[in-house]
């Protein structure tokens, strides 16, 4: 199906695919709501910057456009990393798991992850472990 | 709450707990079903190995018996990594995200993480960018 058209680089109009590839969409194993999960990873230093969710439609924008879109639960909207914030994660690659129900998206962040200005969301809590990690 | 009992080196007997530190389960934002994402991360390479689900039963087995535990959904139960396998993931360190739904647990795997023999669940399935990658 076929929705937007843009300008080439040469003038020409340039249809794009407004329904997520078909190939890609049977292979997704979506919650009850329609969601998979979105692992953010930095893709040299792999750290892992943050964890989202994407619906067909977050994964067909973050796949077409360059930039990771992710599906908000809790205001039911899309929303581009960087709209607000000037940080944007540029895609370099993107994985489906076994499972088919996890993306593991790598990325070139522009500055913080998290919404505090941390690099990454993880900064912040570290639990304690009763055992003192690595038991051998 | 005290629950089980086992001998120390010592073979004096040492109480656990059976309920998740409730200062660890305040800060955990749980879905409908009572769970967090939890994303496990292979210390040293920082390759993510896999995703799973964990309630604060799962958690708690986690952080007090050094190996990933998790719990199914699709069967309705706990499972550690490695019982059926032998590829256990021995736990180094926890952290908790910004917004309290997912949980970076970092490890030290033995062998496969996939239950396919892959050495993550993400090595299999590359989906095509149409862009072709990063945009800049």
């Amino acid at each position: 199906m076929l929705a937007h058209v843009r300008s080439g680089k040469n003038g020409a109009v340039t249809s794009i695919e407004r329904s997520l590839d078909p190939s890609v969409a049977e292979l997704l194993k979506r919650d009850a709501a329609g969601l998979v999960t979105a692992v953010i990873q930095q893709w040299d230093t792999r750290e892992v910057l943050m964890v989202g969710w994407m619906d067909d439609e977050a994964l067909r924008r973050t796949l077409t456009s360059g930039r990771t879109t992710f599906y908000s639960r809790s205001r039911g909207e899309y929303w581009v990393k960087g709209e607000t914030s000037g940080h944007w994660q540029w895609v370099k690659e993107v994985r489906l798991d076994c499972d088919g129900d996890t993306l593991l998206v790598s990325v070139d962040a522009d500055g913080a992850a998290c919404h505090t200005g941390d690099r990454t969301c993880f900064d912040a809590r570290v639990l304690p472990l009763s055992r003192g990690g690595v038991a051998r």
